[in-house]
Protein backbone atom coordinates (compact mmCIF):
# COMPACT_ATOMS: atom_id res chain seq x y z
CA UNK A 1 0.00 0.00 0.00
CA UNK A 2 1.03 3.46 -1.01
CA UNK A 3 0.50 6.16 1.91
CA UNK A 4 -0.57 9.45 -0.08
CA UNK A 5 0.82 11.85 1.87
CA UNK A 6 -0.46 14.10 -0.25
CA UNK A 7 -4.00 13.45 0.24
CA UNK A 8 -3.85 13.16 3.89
CA UNK A 9 -1.75 16.53 4.12
CA UNK A 10 -4.93 18.25 2.16
CA UNK A 11 -7.26 16.16 4.12
CA UNK A 12 -5.63 17.96 7.51
CA UNK A 13 -5.13 21.59 5.59
CA UNK A 14 -9.02 21.27 4.89
CA UNK A 15 -9.75 20.58 8.55
CA UNK A 16 -7.88 23.57 10.02
CA UNK A 17 -9.21 25.91 7.02
CA UNK A 18 -12.99 24.88 8.64
CA UNK A 19 -11.61 25.24 11.94
CA UNK A 20 -9.95 28.93 11.43
CA UNK A 21 -12.94 30.00 10.03
CA UNK A 22 -15.17 29.10 12.46
CA UNK A 23 -13.43 31.25 14.99
CA UNK A 24 -15.15 33.64 16.99
CA UNK A 25 -12.39 35.70 17.78
CA UNK A 26 -11.36 39.12 15.78
CA UNK A 27 -7.48 38.34 15.57
CA UNK A 28 -6.63 35.56 13.04
CA UNK A 29 -3.93 33.21 13.76
CA UNK A 30 -0.42 34.45 12.66
CA UNK A 31 2.82 32.60 12.00
CA UNK A 32 6.09 34.70 11.78
CA UNK A 33 9.26 33.02 9.80
CA UNK A 34 12.45 34.53 10.18
CA UNK A 35 14.49 34.15 6.93
CA UNK A 36 18.29 35.00 7.06
CA UNK A 37 20.02 34.88 3.63
CA UNK A 38 20.16 33.71 0.67
CA UNK A 39 20.45 29.45 0.61
CA UNK A 40 18.31 28.62 -1.95
CA UNK A 41 16.59 25.80 -0.16
CA UNK A 42 14.99 28.12 2.48
CA UNK A 43 13.87 30.50 0.66
CA UNK A 44 12.16 27.20 -1.54
CA UNK A 45 10.25 26.23 2.17
CA UNK A 46 10.15 29.15 3.15
CA UNK A 47 7.85 30.46 0.41
CA UNK A 48 5.50 26.98 0.73
CA UNK A 49 5.27 27.56 4.26
CA UNK A 50 4.02 31.52 3.18
CA UNK A 51 1.85 29.96 0.67
CA UNK A 52 0.06 27.11 2.64
CA UNK A 53 -0.58 28.95 5.58
CA UNK A 54 -2.68 31.87 3.65
CA UNK A 55 -4.51 28.79 1.92
CA UNK A 56 -5.80 27.65 5.56
CA UNK A 57 -6.54 31.15 6.51
CA UNK A 58 -3.53 31.91 8.66
CA UNK A 59 -1.88 35.58 8.44
CA UNK A 60 2.13 34.67 7.49
CA UNK A 61 4.79 37.09 7.56
CA UNK A 62 8.27 36.76 6.02
CA UNK A 63 10.94 39.27 7.82
CA UNK A 64 14.48 39.02 5.99
CA UNK A 65 18.01 39.20 7.45
CA UNK A 66 20.93 40.19 5.63
CA UNK A 67 23.49 37.35 6.17
CA UNK A 68 25.20 39.90 8.19
CA UNK A 69 22.79 40.27 10.86
CA UNK A 70 24.43 40.46 14.47
CA UNK A 71 22.98 37.58 16.62
CA UNK A 72 21.90 40.62 19.17
CA UNK A 73 19.55 42.08 16.56
CA UNK A 74 18.57 38.80 15.48
CA UNK A 75 17.57 37.72 19.74
CA UNK A 76 16.47 41.65 20.07
CA UNK A 77 13.43 40.80 17.12
CA UNK A 78 12.75 37.69 18.30
CA UNK A 79 11.81 38.86 21.99
CA UNK A 80 9.85 41.71 20.31
CA UNK A 81 7.62 38.79 18.21
CA UNK A 82 7.50 37.27 21.53
CA UNK A 83 5.81 40.78 23.27
CA UNK A 84 3.99 40.81 20.10
CA UNK A 85 -0.22 39.44 20.70
CA UNK A 86 -0.33 39.55 17.22
CA UNK A 87 1.80 37.04 16.77
CA UNK A 88 1.08 33.38 18.02
CA UNK A 89 3.70 31.41 16.13
CA UNK A 90 7.44 32.04 15.50
CA UNK A 91 9.96 30.10 13.56
CA UNK A 92 13.68 30.98 12.19
CA UNK A 93 14.11 29.09 9.27
CA UNK A 94 17.60 27.18 9.80
CA UNK A 95 20.31 26.74 9.41
CA UNK A 96 22.03 29.79 10.89
CA UNK A 97 24.76 31.86 9.27
CA UNK A 98 27.77 30.36 11.54
CA UNK A 99 28.41 33.31 13.44
CA UNK A 100 24.66 32.95 15.17
CA UNK A 101 24.07 30.12 18.13
CA UNK A 102 21.42 28.20 17.06
CA UNK A 103 20.72 26.92 20.63
CA UNK A 104 20.17 30.97 21.65
CA UNK A 105 17.94 31.59 19.02
CA UNK A 106 15.90 28.82 20.27
CA UNK A 107 15.93 29.39 23.87
CA UNK A 108 15.03 32.78 23.34
CA UNK A 109 11.44 32.07 21.14
CA UNK A 110 8.32 31.79 24.19
CA UNK A 111 8.26 28.16 24.05
CA UNK A 112 4.09 28.97 23.78
CA UNK A 113 5.27 30.56 20.12
CA UNK A 114 7.82 27.56 19.62
CA UNK A 115 5.77 26.10 16.60
CA UNK A 116 9.07 24.15 15.68
CA UNK A 117 8.87 22.14 19.18
CA UNK A 118 12.33 23.21 19.44
CA UNK A 119 12.59 24.68 22.39
CA UNK A 120 14.04 22.50 25.79
CA UNK A 121 10.57 22.83 27.09
CA UNK A 122 8.77 21.19 24.86
CA UNK A 123 11.38 19.29 23.88
CA UNK A 124 11.24 18.31 27.95
CA UNK A 125 8.15 18.08 27.74
CA UNK A 126 7.23 15.96 25.19
CA UNK A 127 9.81 13.99 26.61
CA UNK A 128 7.66 13.69 30.38
CA UNK A 129 4.67 13.15 29.03
CA UNK A 130 3.55 16.92 29.57
CA UNK A 131 1.55 18.50 27.05
CA UNK A 132 3.79 20.10 24.37
CA UNK A 133 4.44 21.61 21.61
CA UNK A 134 5.39 18.72 19.07
CA UNK A 135 7.94 19.51 16.22
CA UNK A 136 6.45 19.16 12.51
CA UNK A 137 8.11 16.28 10.70
CA UNK A 138 7.86 13.67 13.46
CA UNK A 139 4.06 15.00 13.93
CA UNK A 140 3.93 14.92 10.17
CA UNK A 141 5.53 10.87 10.70
CA UNK A 142 2.88 10.05 13.16
CA UNK A 143 -0.27 11.08 11.67
CA UNK A 144 0.64 9.08 8.44
CA UNK A 145 0.95 6.17 10.36
CA UNK A 146 -1.82 6.52 12.30
CA UNK A 147 -3.36 6.24 8.67
CA UNK A 148 -2.39 2.55 8.54
CA UNK A 149 -1.98 1.14 11.79
CA UNK A 150 -4.58 0.91 14.15
CA UNK A 151 -3.31 -0.28 17.08
CA UNK A 152 0.23 0.54 18.01
CA UNK A 153 0.76 -1.49 21.32
CA UNK A 154 4.29 -3.65 21.23
CA UNK A 155 4.47 -2.54 17.56
CA UNK A 156 8.32 -2.79 16.84
CA UNK A 157 9.19 0.54 15.84
CA UNK A 158 13.10 1.33 14.18
CA UNK A 159 14.09 4.77 13.98
CA UNK A 160 16.81 5.35 11.71
CA UNK A 161 18.82 8.76 12.22
CA UNK A 162 18.81 10.17 16.05
CA UNK A 163 18.41 13.90 15.04
CA UNK A 164 16.88 16.94 17.44
CA UNK A 165 14.32 17.37 14.26
CA UNK A 166 13.04 13.98 13.70
CA UNK A 167 14.69 10.99 15.58
CA UNK A 168 14.68 11.94 18.94
CA UNK A 169 11.08 13.20 18.99
CA UNK A 170 9.83 10.39 16.98
CA UNK A 171 10.94 7.92 19.65
CA UNK A 172 9.02 10.03 22.35
CA UNK A 173 5.75 10.03 20.39
CA UNK A 174 5.99 6.04 19.83
CA UNK A 175 7.03 5.06 23.02
CA UNK A 176 3.81 7.27 24.45
CA UNK A 177 2.09 5.06 22.16
CA UNK A 178 3.20 1.75 23.57
CA UNK A 179 5.52 0.89 20.85
CA UNK A 180 9.03 -0.96 21.51
CA UNK A 181 11.27 1.52 20.10
CA UNK A 182 14.75 1.00 19.09
CA UNK A 183 17.19 4.43 17.59
CA UNK A 184 20.07 3.49 15.19
CA UNK A 185 22.38 5.98 13.55
CA UNK A 186 25.29 5.19 11.82
CA UNK A 187 27.56 3.31 14.67
CA UNK A 188 24.42 1.47 14.58
CA UNK A 189 26.12 -2.48 13.61
CA UNK A 190 23.84 -4.85 12.10
CA UNK A 191 21.45 -2.46 10.70
CA UNK A 192 19.96 -4.41 8.18
CA UNK A 193 19.09 -7.53 10.37
CA UNK A 194 17.89 -5.05 13.15
CA UNK A 195 15.56 -3.25 10.32
CA UNK A 196 14.52 -6.51 8.81
CA UNK A 197 12.34 -7.51 12.13
CA UNK A 198 10.52 -4.04 12.57
CA UNK A 199 6.78 -3.93 12.33
CA UNK A 200 7.44 0.14 11.65
CA UNK A 201 10.42 1.80 10.31
CA UNK A 202 11.13 5.52 10.05
CA UNK A 203 14.42 6.24 8.49
CA UNK A 204 15.42 9.65 8.45
CA UNK A 205 19.49 8.68 7.01
CA UNK A 206 19.89 11.27 4.26
CA UNK A 207 21.25 8.57 2.27
CA UNK A 208 19.74 8.17 -1.38
CA UNK A 209 18.20 4.44 -1.09
CA UNK A 210 19.76 3.06 1.06
CA UNK A 211 16.96 0.93 2.57
CA UNK A 212 16.73 -1.99 0.14
CA UNK A 213 14.45 -5.10 0.05
CA UNK A 214 16.88 -6.81 2.40
CA UNK A 215 15.88 -4.05 5.44
CA UNK A 216 12.12 -4.93 5.02
CA UNK A 217 10.11 -7.85 5.23
CA UNK A 218 6.23 -8.32 4.19
CA UNK A 219 4.44 -6.55 7.33
CA UNK A 220 6.61 -3.43 7.15
CA UNK A 221 5.54 0.56 7.31
CA UNK A 222 7.96 2.37 5.87
CA UNK A 223 8.20 6.06 7.06
CA UNK A 224 10.54 7.50 4.48
CA UNK A 225 11.48 11.41 5.74
CA UNK A 226 14.89 11.00 3.26
CA UNK A 227 14.98 14.36 0.86
CA UNK A 228 17.88 13.52 -1.43
CA UNK A 229 18.83 15.24 -4.93
CA UNK A 230 20.13 12.99 -7.39
CA UNK A 231 21.07 12.38 -10.89
CA UNK A 232 19.45 9.34 -12.96
CA UNK A 233 20.10 8.56 -16.24
CA UNK A 234 21.40 11.99 -16.93
CA UNK A 235 17.85 13.43 -15.42
CA UNK A 236 17.67 15.47 -11.62
CA UNK A 237 15.43 13.34 -9.26
CA UNK A 238 14.69 13.54 -5.86
CA UNK A 239 14.08 10.26 -4.13
CA UNK A 240 14.06 9.27 -0.71
CA UNK A 241 16.12 7.01 1.50
CA UNK A 242 14.20 4.07 0.67
CA UNK A 243 14.52 2.03 -2.50
CA UNK A 244 11.03 2.90 -3.48
CA UNK A 245 10.47 1.14 -6.80
CA UNK A 246 12.04 -1.82 -5.55
CA UNK A 247 10.43 -2.19 -2.57
CA UNK A 248 6.95 -0.71 -2.70
CA UNK A 249 5.60 -4.27 -3.05
CA UNK A 250 7.75 -6.01 -0.84
CA UNK A 251 5.81 -4.40 2.63
CA UNK A 252 2.85 -3.63 4.08
CA UNK A 253 2.85 0.19 3.63
CA UNK A 254 5.40 2.91 2.56
CA UNK A 255 5.38 6.67 1.80
CA UNK A 256 6.69 7.85 -1.46
CA UNK A 257 9.26 10.79 -1.95
CA UNK A 258 7.66 13.30 -3.04
CA UNK A 259 4.26 13.29 -1.64
CA UNK A 260 4.84 11.48 1.73
CA UNK A 261 6.14 12.97 4.87
CA UNK A 262 7.07 16.61 3.16
CA UNK A 263 3.75 17.79 2.56
CA UNK A 264 2.79 16.68 5.87
CA UNK A 265 5.66 18.59 7.65
CA UNK A 266 4.01 21.38 6.08
CA UNK A 267 0.71 20.79 7.32
CA UNK A 268 1.39 20.04 10.41
CA UNK A 269 3.15 23.49 11.10
CA UNK A 270 -0.34 24.67 10.12
CA UNK A 271 -1.62 22.76 12.84
CA UNK A 272 1.10 23.73 15.26
CA UNK A 273 0.30 27.47 14.68
CA UNK A 274 -3.58 26.68 15.21
CA UNK A 275 -2.84 24.88 18.25
CA UNK A 276 -0.14 27.87 19.58
CA UNK A 277 -2.68 30.18 18.97
CA UNK A 278 -5.40 28.35 20.99
CA UNK A 279 -3.31 28.18 24.17
CA UNK A 280 -2.37 31.36 23.89
CA UNK A 281 -5.70 32.76 23.56
CA UNK A 282 -7.54 31.04 26.35
CA UNK B 1 32.30 -9.92 37.42
CA UNK B 2 30.40 -8.49 40.08
CA UNK B 3 30.35 -4.26 39.54
CA UNK B 4 30.63 -3.04 43.31
CA UNK B 5 28.89 -0.08 43.32
CA UNK B 6 29.30 0.68 47.18
CA UNK B 7 33.21 1.30 46.26
CA UNK B 8 32.77 3.38 43.26
CA UNK B 9 30.45 5.33 44.75
CA UNK B 10 33.31 5.83 47.46
CA UNK B 11 35.29 6.76 45.29
CA UNK B 12 33.10 9.38 43.50
CA UNK B 13 32.51 10.70 47.03
CA UNK B 14 35.89 10.88 48.07
CA UNK B 15 36.95 12.78 44.59
CA UNK B 16 33.80 15.02 45.63
CA UNK B 17 35.09 15.97 49.32
CA UNK B 18 38.60 16.81 47.94
CA UNK B 19 37.36 19.32 45.40
CA UNK B 20 34.78 20.62 48.08
CA UNK B 21 37.29 21.21 50.74
CA UNK B 22 39.66 22.95 47.77
CA UNK B 23 36.67 25.39 47.19
CA UNK B 24 38.43 29.13 47.65
CA UNK B 25 35.05 30.61 48.32
CA UNK B 26 33.28 31.19 51.93
CA UNK B 27 29.80 30.29 50.74
CA UNK B 28 29.74 26.21 50.78
CA UNK B 29 27.25 23.82 48.58
CA UNK B 30 23.98 23.75 49.99
CA UNK B 31 21.23 21.26 48.97
CA UNK B 32 17.85 21.46 50.07
CA UNK B 33 15.89 18.73 50.48
CA UNK B 34 11.76 19.29 51.05
CA UNK B 35 9.88 16.24 52.70
CA UNK B 36 6.17 16.28 53.06
CA UNK B 37 4.29 13.51 55.01
CA UNK B 38 6.07 10.81 56.76
CA UNK B 39 6.51 8.05 54.35
CA UNK B 40 8.46 5.72 56.17
CA UNK B 41 10.64 4.69 52.46
CA UNK B 42 10.76 8.93 51.92
CA UNK B 43 11.95 9.40 55.57
CA UNK B 44 14.89 6.81 54.95
CA UNK B 45 16.12 8.20 52.02
CA UNK B 46 16.01 11.54 53.13
CA UNK B 47 18.25 10.60 56.03
CA UNK B 48 20.89 9.38 53.78
CA UNK B 49 20.99 11.97 51.49
CA UNK B 50 21.52 14.51 54.41
CA UNK B 51 24.10 12.27 55.99
CA UNK B 52 26.04 11.95 52.57
CA UNK B 53 26.07 15.37 52.24
CA UNK B 54 27.19 16.24 55.06
CA UNK B 55 30.21 13.87 54.89
CA UNK B 56 31.28 15.44 51.66
CA UNK B 57 30.84 18.67 52.88
CA UNK B 58 27.97 19.81 51.50
CA UNK B 59 25.24 22.20 53.67
CA UNK B 60 22.21 20.09 53.90
CA UNK B 61 18.97 20.72 55.26
CA UNK B 62 15.65 19.13 55.50
CA UNK B 63 12.22 21.13 55.54
CA UNK B 64 9.77 19.08 56.89
CA UNK B 65 5.97 19.99 55.87
CA UNK B 66 2.67 17.90 57.34
CA UNK B 67 0.54 16.01 54.67
CA UNK B 68 -1.87 18.92 54.09
CA UNK B 69 0.05 21.21 53.38
CA UNK B 70 -1.28 23.40 50.62
CA UNK B 71 0.16 23.18 47.40
CA UNK B 72 0.43 27.60 47.21
CA UNK B 73 2.33 27.37 50.48
CA UNK B 74 4.97 24.16 48.84
CA UNK B 75 5.26 26.72 45.85
CA UNK B 76 5.66 29.66 47.71
CA UNK B 77 8.46 27.82 49.46
CA UNK B 78 9.87 27.01 46.19
CA UNK B 79 10.15 30.40 44.98
CA UNK B 80 11.55 31.73 48.31
CA UNK B 81 14.97 28.93 47.94
CA UNK B 82 15.03 29.83 44.36
CA UNK B 83 15.97 33.17 45.28
CA UNK B 84 18.10 32.55 48.48
CA UNK B 85 21.94 32.47 46.92
CA UNK B 86 22.80 29.98 49.94
CA UNK B 87 21.06 27.43 48.47
CA UNK B 88 21.99 25.78 45.70
CA UNK B 89 20.50 22.20 45.20
CA UNK B 90 16.82 21.69 45.61
CA UNK B 91 15.23 18.67 45.84
CA UNK B 92 11.43 17.69 46.75
CA UNK B 93 11.13 14.02 47.80
CA UNK B 94 8.46 12.11 46.21
CA UNK B 95 6.21 10.91 45.68
CA UNK B 96 3.64 13.67 47.06
CA UNK B 97 -0.02 14.17 48.43
CA UNK B 98 -2.42 13.55 45.92
CA UNK B 99 -3.37 17.13 46.23
CA UNK B 100 -0.47 18.77 44.75
CA UNK B 101 0.64 18.82 41.33
CA UNK B 102 3.78 16.91 40.93
CA UNK B 103 4.03 18.90 37.16
CA UNK B 104 3.61 22.31 38.81
CA UNK B 105 6.48 21.41 41.62
CA UNK B 106 8.88 20.66 39.21
CA UNK B 107 8.20 23.22 36.85
CA UNK B 108 8.54 25.69 39.88
CA UNK B 109 12.01 24.64 40.83
CA UNK B 110 14.60 27.34 38.70
CA UNK B 111 16.42 24.83 36.48
CA UNK B 112 19.52 25.63 37.47
CA UNK B 113 19.07 24.13 40.91
CA UNK B 114 17.02 21.60 39.54
CA UNK B 115 19.45 18.32 41.08
CA UNK B 116 16.45 15.79 40.48
CA UNK B 117 17.25 16.87 36.63
CA UNK B 118 13.19 16.74 35.90
CA UNK B 119 12.58 20.16 34.70
CA UNK B 120 11.51 20.04 31.33
CA UNK B 121 14.56 22.46 30.75
CA UNK B 122 16.73 20.03 31.85
CA UNK B 123 14.77 17.02 30.14
CA UNK B 124 14.89 18.93 26.56
CA UNK B 125 18.68 20.25 27.28
CA UNK B 126 19.44 15.98 28.12
CA UNK B 127 17.56 15.35 24.71
CA UNK B 128 18.85 18.02 22.74
CA UNK B 129 22.61 17.11 23.71
CA UNK B 130 22.78 20.84 25.05
CA UNK B 131 25.07 20.86 28.75
CA UNK B 132 21.90 20.01 31.46
CA UNK B 133 21.29 18.58 35.32
CA UNK B 134 21.16 14.72 34.73
CA UNK B 135 18.52 12.64 37.04
CA UNK B 136 20.89 11.22 39.37
CA UNK B 137 19.52 7.49 38.83
CA UNK B 138 20.51 6.93 35.27
CA UNK B 139 23.73 8.66 35.86
CA UNK B 140 24.63 6.45 38.32
CA UNK B 141 23.82 4.17 36.25
CA UNK B 142 25.98 5.41 33.03
CA UNK B 143 29.08 5.80 35.68
CA UNK B 144 29.23 1.94 36.71
CA UNK B 145 29.16 1.17 32.86
CA UNK B 146 31.82 3.31 32.47
CA UNK B 147 33.96 1.02 35.05
CA UNK B 148 33.49 -1.92 32.49
CA UNK B 149 33.37 -0.77 29.23
CA UNK B 150 35.80 1.15 26.97
CA UNK B 151 34.06 2.00 23.94
CA UNK B 152 30.24 2.35 24.07
CA UNK B 153 30.18 2.75 20.38
CA UNK B 154 27.67 0.69 18.46
CA UNK B 155 26.62 -1.15 21.51
CA UNK B 156 23.46 -2.53 21.34
CA UNK B 157 21.64 -1.41 24.71
CA UNK B 158 18.27 -2.77 25.97
CA UNK B 159 16.47 -0.60 28.77
CA UNK B 160 13.55 -1.96 30.56
CA UNK B 161 11.19 0.29 32.10
CA UNK B 162 10.31 4.10 30.41
CA UNK B 163 9.91 5.87 33.25
CA UNK B 164 10.90 9.65 33.35
CA UNK B 165 13.45 8.90 36.35
CA UNK B 166 15.39 6.10 34.58
CA UNK B 167 14.46 5.27 31.51
CA UNK B 168 14.15 7.68 29.34
CA UNK B 169 16.96 9.41 30.70
CA UNK B 170 19.27 6.14 30.30
CA UNK B 171 18.42 6.41 26.74
CA UNK B 172 19.43 9.95 25.75
CA UNK B 173 22.61 9.10 27.94
CA UNK B 174 23.42 5.76 26.14
CA UNK B 175 22.57 7.32 22.52
CA UNK B 176 24.67 10.44 22.82
CA UNK B 177 27.20 7.72 23.52
CA UNK B 178 26.49 6.52 20.48
CA UNK B 179 25.11 3.04 21.26
CA UNK B 180 22.16 1.43 19.47
CA UNK B 181 19.40 2.01 21.84
CA UNK B 182 16.43 0.09 22.61
CA UNK B 183 13.65 1.01 24.87
CA UNK B 184 11.31 -1.43 26.17
CA UNK B 185 8.25 -1.92 29.01
CA UNK B 186 4.81 -3.71 29.72
CA UNK B 187 4.02 -3.62 26.20
CA UNK B 188 7.28 -5.22 24.77
CA UNK B 189 6.86 -8.41 22.57
CA UNK B 190 9.88 -10.76 22.87
CA UNK B 191 11.19 -9.49 25.28
CA UNK B 192 13.47 -12.31 26.59
CA UNK B 193 14.81 -12.54 22.84
CA UNK B 194 15.75 -8.91 22.77
CA UNK B 195 17.33 -9.12 25.64
CA UNK B 196 19.51 -11.75 24.60
CA UNK B 197 20.48 -9.89 21.58
CA UNK B 198 21.74 -7.18 23.82
CA UNK B 199 24.96 -6.36 25.19
CA UNK B 200 23.83 -3.86 27.91
CA UNK B 201 20.88 -4.25 29.93
CA UNK B 202 19.86 -1.85 32.40
CA UNK B 203 16.72 -3.38 34.20
CA UNK B 204 14.12 -1.09 36.08
CA UNK B 205 10.64 -3.17 35.87
CA UNK B 206 10.20 -3.16 39.48
CA UNK B 207 9.56 -6.96 39.35
CA UNK B 208 11.99 -9.24 41.65
CA UNK B 209 14.09 -11.60 39.77
CA UNK B 210 12.38 -11.08 36.56
CA UNK B 211 15.63 -11.03 34.63
CA UNK B 212 16.54 -14.72 34.19
CA UNK B 213 19.25 -16.68 32.48
CA UNK B 214 16.91 -16.86 29.53
CA UNK B 215 17.31 -12.85 29.12
CA UNK B 216 21.17 -12.66 29.27
CA UNK B 217 24.50 -13.78 26.87
CA UNK B 218 27.67 -14.65 28.29
CA UNK B 219 28.76 -10.86 27.08
CA UNK B 220 25.73 -9.17 28.87
CA UNK B 221 26.28 -6.26 31.00
CA UNK B 222 23.29 -5.79 33.69
CA UNK B 223 22.64 -2.92 35.31
CA UNK B 224 19.84 -3.76 37.77
CA UNK B 225 17.69 -0.71 38.94
CA UNK B 226 15.33 -2.72 40.73
CA UNK B 227 14.94 -2.69 44.82
CA UNK B 228 12.27 -5.03 45.55
CA UNK B 229 11.22 -6.10 49.40
CA UNK B 230 10.58 -9.89 49.37
CA UNK B 231 9.76 -12.41 51.64
CA UNK B 232 12.41 -15.10 51.28
CA UNK B 233 12.42 -18.46 53.51
CA UNK B 234 10.51 -16.46 56.33
CA UNK B 235 12.97 -13.71 55.98
CA UNK B 236 12.38 -10.47 54.61
CA UNK B 237 15.41 -9.62 52.00
CA UNK B 238 15.71 -6.99 49.36
CA UNK B 239 16.21 -8.08 45.58
CA UNK B 240 17.07 -6.64 42.18
CA UNK B 241 15.53 -7.24 39.05
CA UNK B 242 17.71 -9.64 38.26
CA UNK B 243 18.13 -13.12 39.33
CA UNK B 244 21.69 -12.32 40.54
CA UNK B 245 22.81 -15.43 42.03
CA UNK B 246 21.51 -17.65 39.72
CA UNK B 247 22.95 -15.21 36.52
CA UNK B 248 25.99 -13.47 38.33
CA UNK B 249 28.36 -16.30 36.69
CA UNK B 250 26.26 -16.52 33.25
CA UNK B 251 27.17 -13.06 32.09
CA UNK B 252 30.27 -10.65 31.87
CA UNK B 253 29.75 -8.45 34.52
CA UNK B 254 26.52 -7.24 36.66
CA UNK B 255 25.61 -4.87 39.79
CA UNK B 256 24.27 -6.56 42.73
CA UNK B 257 21.06 -5.44 44.42
CA UNK B 258 21.68 -4.11 47.25
CA UNK B 259 25.34 -2.35 46.75
CA UNK B 260 24.98 -1.56 43.19
CA UNK B 261 22.81 1.38 41.81
CA UNK B 262 21.68 2.71 44.70
CA UNK B 263 25.04 3.84 46.50
CA UNK B 264 25.79 5.51 43.24
CA UNK B 265 22.25 7.75 42.97
CA UNK B 266 22.96 9.35 46.14
CA UNK B 267 26.77 9.88 44.93
CA UNK B 268 25.60 11.26 42.04
CA UNK B 269 23.02 13.82 43.96
CA UNK B 270 25.86 15.45 45.69
CA UNK B 271 27.32 15.47 42.55
CA UNK B 272 24.30 16.93 40.93
CA UNK B 273 24.49 19.75 44.20
CA UNK B 274 28.54 20.53 43.40
CA UNK B 275 27.31 20.59 39.45
CA UNK B 276 24.56 23.40 40.56
CA UNK B 277 26.66 25.38 43.13
CA UNK B 278 29.79 25.73 40.38
CA UNK B 279 26.73 26.87 37.66
CA UNK B 280 25.92 29.29 40.27
CA UNK B 281 28.93 30.59 41.38
CA UNK B 282 30.47 31.53 38.67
Amino acid sequence: MIIDGKKIAEDLRQNLKKEISNLKTTVKPCLVVILIGDNPASKIYVKNKEKSAGDVGIKSEVIKFETNISEKDLLKKIEDLNSDNNVHGILVQLPLPKHIDEGKVINTINPIKDVDGFHPVNVGNLSSGNEAMIPCTPLGCYLLLKEVIRDFNGKNVVIIGRSNINGKPMAQLLLRENCTVTVTHSKTKNIEKICREADIIVVAAGKAKILNKNWVNKNSVIIDVGINRILEKGSKKIVGDADFENIKNEVYAITPVPGGVGPMTIACLLKNTLKAYKNQIK
